[in-house]
């Protein structure tokens, strides 16, 4: 199985033009903790997830409506491509302290946004699964 | 294995007299996303996690040093005790959407903070065990 088969599908996708309150308000609207941002190419410019609302938005005084999306979102961004294997991004997810890992073609544009929570559930149906075999044979 | 096992030490404990900007800042101190709030007796009056800094203050226009905490907080808190079994706490978690949940004694005093991310890698390196002693056997 291929990383890809882990990713949720219609991952958030915000310009780079955009502000902090454009990427909020499409969080809350989807209910997802965290956007992708990108260029005019769709290349991946960073990330933006709800920890970084935490951070750097509530406490910093202002208007989120007059911040740049660039201010505050992650970068330069950890990613990983298609060709990554789930065990390599789950740990880097691991030791970058990341929840949330962009999944990127080899040109750097997006194909969506790999979320540990995620890979956890699905880890867990799997290991379930595989126990409930063998237990059968 | 009770579920009081599986809390992670040291949870995050705000009084219900403090402000938004109170919880957050120890939030981001500690890097924890919940904090409980707390009466003066010690017993539980809600939950506050960036999900609630992103939905409900970050967009709200409002100084988060003259919000009070009990206006963003989630509550009636969906809470567990003691004696709740893991199972059972993890599927209130997910039939309520909530990533935390405050374990409480009988009398409703706060003994810590469940997280669905917790449990799931718990539960992972658990059935991972379970499957490299079968293959042992």
């Amino acid at each position: 199985m291929s990383i890809v088969d882990y990713l949720p599908p219609n991952p958030i996708i915000i310009n780079v033009t955009a502000t902090a309150a454009d990427a909020i308000e499409a969080m809350i609207r989807r209910g997802m903790g965290a956007a992708a941002i990108v260029d005019e190419h769709g290349i991946v410019a960073g990330i933006f997830t709800e920890r970084d609302v935490m951070t750097r938005v509530a406490l910093s005084g202002r208007d989120p409506h007059e911040i740049p999306i660039t201010d505050v979102m992650t970068t330069p961004v950890v990613l990983a491509t298609r060709s990554t294997s789930l065990a390599e991004a789950t740990s880097v997810m691991i030791n970058y302290q990341r929840r949330h890992l962009p999944i990127t073609e080899d040109d750097g544009r997006l194909i969506g946004i790999l979320s540990i929570r995620h890979v956890l559930e699905r880890k867990v149906d799997e290991l379930t699964a595989q126990i409930a075999a063998s237990a059968n044979m």
